[in-house]
């Protein structure tokens, strides 16, 4: 694809054109002049901040975020969505998603909802995940929703990338000790305890509460505990509200700031990792034959012997 | 730890001593002199190889690995075992196998258990793992047996160093069809329909075979499937027979070279990602102000410039 297709796609993209938002998103996710897209993007985002959703399996996440959908909707907000499932090897469209939320929201020009796996390695997935929500900003959805499918290590490294981590648990499951086992709740900014209307929900809430008093003894936020009924709509107005006040948090103490400044590093450091890859992917090919008469080749060995080849006078030890 | 004492732990662990073994495996997971250790290690070790065991929850992939291993002590083979649960921030001992596990083989000074969850990132598991499995090669475990808790991505990504993955599922429960969805039908050497006692192990193993028909066309290796039951010890001796044979096959048919080279590429690589990290982040540090100061900053301009600076005369962009 030539670059000046690319970039009327790109104007059109900035004019909030759905289809060629969905062509940009296929472009990068395919690695197609995904560096050239991506500089244009990141000059222009950047702004708008990531609520990212995550809790155990039936905790009601995606219901969450449909509610939560209908909820901006309703005050005119444009919401983009990209729904995670590390365990999946499929990507596109939204077919990891309910059918109920595609029912919903599936006409609904102003919401934009994208599904993805993991062809390949994790790191892979993060990356893209990360990609396809400045573009979605870019493309004019201002409510950026990350939602993955578990908590496993996978989600965790996913959740990164948001801003403000909600964490939905339901009552009566035994979710909390799960969640604290799988390391959930150092992450948590704000849990939601789902299905209120079950019993047990006031018991979960106390004890998060109780957890909380440990853990965030002198600690400048203080995650909120929100209960919320998808069904119903309950807590939803609450949910907005404390994601409002998080994300004003973030700005005012200079949070914001560093997560910006660490998330330039990732990036700058992603296009360091991809080039001494690329580089040494080369050097590798080119010398294979000799590692494969080698029978005992010592990797520390070899990797000096390629690093002071390819960067002449940067030597390995110093 | 100065590198005479390191020296005496190694030539220890040569002589199978089990204390300087543990020990060992506590330095290289905490990074300690790690390169110095695994370059003495590497150069004796990869002639044994990996078994790895995988599969759902529930299925018995623990009590599998125990049967197993009474097998192989009945024949006088010393057995090493990593069990790897990659949710889990806890490592050391063996504190994810279950108590049976424990009581069978825990005073058997010719079985090594160790556990493993993840601290910090994924790849640093995967690594630590191969380390691990090649210290206990050295201290003379030369069955390897590498266990993970489940099947999701990162379980896979860890089933990666194994040279024969068995895959266990259990009969009656949809196993099969969450295994397709997994996507580790395709890791796949061994198939084993565990607790075969259960109905449907039979109906289990038709379909899996079903499968086999459309996918293995034409493959030069199609996995068996075996039936087993831990309880019982059914199907063990045939378990045992069918690693032999496809890692005859492995041998025979070059593949097993082409994972040596395979992991020394991936272990190259790995010492140039440290190397090349590690210049990153001290430019980085050393220029941080500047970027905090960038609000826009653009990721691709700032790697160019870093790199340009760090490797002079190794042009970004050629």
């Amino acid at each position: 694809m030539n670059i000046e297709r690319i970039d009327q796609l790109l104007s059109r993209l900035f004019e909030q054109d759905r289809r060629a938002t969905a062509k940009i998103i296929s472009l990068v996710e395919d690695n197609i002049e995904r560096a050239y897209i991506m500089r244009s993007i990141l000059k222009q985002t950047g702004k708008q901040m990531v609520v990212g959703i995550t809790g155990p399996p039936g905790a009601g996440k995606s219901s969450l975020v449909d509610a939560l959908t209908k909820f901006y909707r309703s005050k005119e907000e444009r919401v983009g969505i990209v729904a995670v499932d590390p365990s999946s090897p499929y990507s596109g469209g939204a077919i990891l998603g309910d059918r109920i939320r595609m029912q919903t929201h599936g006409t609904d020009r102003d919401v934009f909802i994208r599904s993805m796996g993991t062809r390949g390695h994790l790191g892979g997935v993060t990356r893209s995940t990360a990609d396809v929500l400045r573009i979605l900003e870019a493309g004019g959805y201002h409510r950026l929703l990350l939602e993955t499918v578990g908590v496993g290590q996978s989600e965790l490294e996913i959740m990164r990338i948001s801003d403000t981590v909600v964490v939905v648990l339901n009552p009566g499951t035994g979710d909390g000790i799960q969640a604290i086992k799988a390391g959930i709740m150092e992450i948590a900014d704000i849990f939601v305890v789902n299905k209120s209307d079950l019993p047990g929900a006031d018991r979960m809430r106390n004890d998060i509460e109780m957890m909380l008093n440990l853990s965030c003894d002198g600690k400048a936020w203080r995650p909120p505990v929100v209960l919320t009924s998808a069904v119903s709509g309950n807590g939803l107005e609450s949910l907005y509200e404390k994601i409002n006040t998080h994300q004003a948090y973030l700005l005012e103490s200079g949070q914001r700031d560093r997560h910006r400044i660490e998330r330039l590093r990732q990036e700058t450091w992603r296009q360091w990792e991809d080039k001494a890859l690329a580089a040494f992917e080369s050097l590798w090919e080119a010398t294979r034959e000799t590692w494969e008469h080698a029978a005992q080749a010592d990797p520390y060995e070899v990797a000096r012997l390629l690093w002071e080849e390819r960067f002449k006078g940067d030597k390995w030890d110093e």
